[in-house]
């Protein structure tokens, strides 16, 4: 995960992209998702371009709970940049172990439950 | 989801089972896991007698995001039994397709980041 954070902050997507499966998904923000590394490979470029270049990510907090191999990762995640507040997230992703035991990201969600469109009462 | 939720209400644990793989990971309560079908219906035995055979668990919004054979499932899960208050939780579960195109729980986290040992700064 550290390796992942910082190589969003060096914007440099192609090691970025060494992290996800070939058919990872990534929500880009609640409803809208990018699927593939073309397109989370965009929109990670998007994304630092929004944030003035200067995109600060920051696990505060993680925990991993295993099945095979499958993990679910959860994990306070501070984001931040020189034109934007510091926002905490409960991020959810999910990792897979793919050949050669190296945990891949499947699903990257750093909204959380920020994702479930029927609000909670 | 609906189904194993009335599976817990009517304590019919079997039915209960056939919607977790044979490995499932189930989050009994932070820091304290059950593995395995036989671990986890013991689980929901135990969880039932805690709660006076009352329990009742709804889902108050719910997200897929699914990925190939993955689907990870994000819910407000509301808790409640006649001696215990209601309460929601942040719940965060991953399923599994498995042989026949069945989506079975592979981790069931209904604490979703509860889990997280360090405290949120």
């Amino acid at each position: 995960m550290e390796a992942a954070d910082r190589a969003i902050m060096e914007k440099d997507f192609d090691t970025l992209m060494s992290f996800y499966t070939e058919d990872a998904l990534l929500v880009i923000e609640p409803g809208r998702n990018a699927i593939g590394k073309c397109q989370i490979k965009n929109a990670f470029i998007k994304i630092s371009e929004y944030f003035d270049q200067g995109l600060k990510v920051k696990q505060d907090g993680l925990e991993v709970l295993k099945n095979g191999n499958t993990a679910l990762v959860l994990a306070h995640t501070v984001v931040s940049a020189p034109n934007f507040p510091a926002v905490k997230r409960s991020a959810t992703y999910v990792f897979k172990k793919s050949e050669g035991n190296i945990w891949l990201c499947a699903i990257d969600n750093s909204y959380g439950h920020e994702v479930i469109r029927k609000p909670l009462i």
